[in-house]
């Protein structure tokens, strides 16, 4: 059977998949495939999770494509909420509500339904993997204030230091499941 | 406060954006946006696919990029089971194991990472929202088979009739949560 994890912390040291040199020489890939494959692991990372968007009073849980769908999902049920899919530009039929944002080398976009008028003053959290350079995070917090919504939080199990993602989210809180320092 | 749903099918019924002639004229495209960001409606479909997965003796559940992950993962944390994510090519760092298949028009492929002992002889059920032509979870199960897994049955929430889906996944068990006849 799955062993159990004390913390998150735990449950990633054991089960993530460190790639070097990917997507480019120096970087090192942190593959959160096997975390959520075991269920224990899984289990741990999502109550976490959870943990942090209560604390932040959120009303609706804002999941980032893909990565962000594949915990958002589950943390959202486990608060008896709903999941805001925040999708790339392109996948959506229309009309959307589409946001531009920059990212290191260019730019990208995210889209949600046009009718949005549920998300008016709701408190959205944002849940993703990876808090790299905070472009996407940026862009969604963009995209819901467009929507009426207010975004009370980024929660995320890793950060990369160094890239300036933490200030790029300066504002509302910032929380990263996998830190220990 | 939101409404409560006796079945899933009312909750898509309820929830459900249509919107016709896309991707393509005469195509009429069902955007479960809506659906999953409703605290009640996003329950009651989780809670019917997790019962079917729980039916068919899933060990793990296995999650489709990009839509498959906002339910898989949901389901999974509700059984108290892992999440495979089962990526499109290129997503993940190598090395992967590797499945191509044909669409309508044209390849695509399918990626998990190649370290993928875990998988010998599980039990895994395929969640997706949407079953079309099926190609997608037909490689999903290729690929699965080709780390010792078995797919015990593809698990969706909407049937597109007339695509050929149901046939091309003869054998384990297909269940379609939305269809009330």
């Amino acid at each position: 059977m799955s062993k159990t994890y004390a913390s998150a912390a735990e449950a990633l040291q054991d089960k993530i998949r460190l790639v070097p040199n990917f997507p480019a020489e120096g970087v090192l890939f942190e593959d959160l495939t096997p975390v959520l494959a075991d269920a224990e692991a899984f289990r741990t990372v999502v109550d976490g999770l959870a943990e942090a968007c209560e604390e932040l009073g959120a009303e609706l849980i804002g999941g980032l494509d893909a990565r962000g769908f594949l915990l958002g999902s589950a943390v959202a049920y486990k608060m008896g909420l709903g999941i805001l899919a925040i999708r790339k530009a392109g996948k959506l039929p229309p009309p959307v509500l589409h946001q531009d944002y920059s990212l290191e080398y260019g730019h990208a976009a995210l889209e949600i339904p046009a009718d949005s008028s549920e998300l008016k003053g709701k408190k959205i959290a944002l849940v993703d993997d990876v808090l790299a350079t905070g472009g996407t995070l940026y862009g969604a917090k963009l995209l819901l204030e467009k929507a009426g919504a207010e975004v009370v939080g980024n929660v995320v199990i890793i950060e990369v230091k160094g890239l300036g993602g933490r200030e790029r989210l300066a504002g509302p809180p910032l929380v990263v499941l996998g830190n220990t320092d």
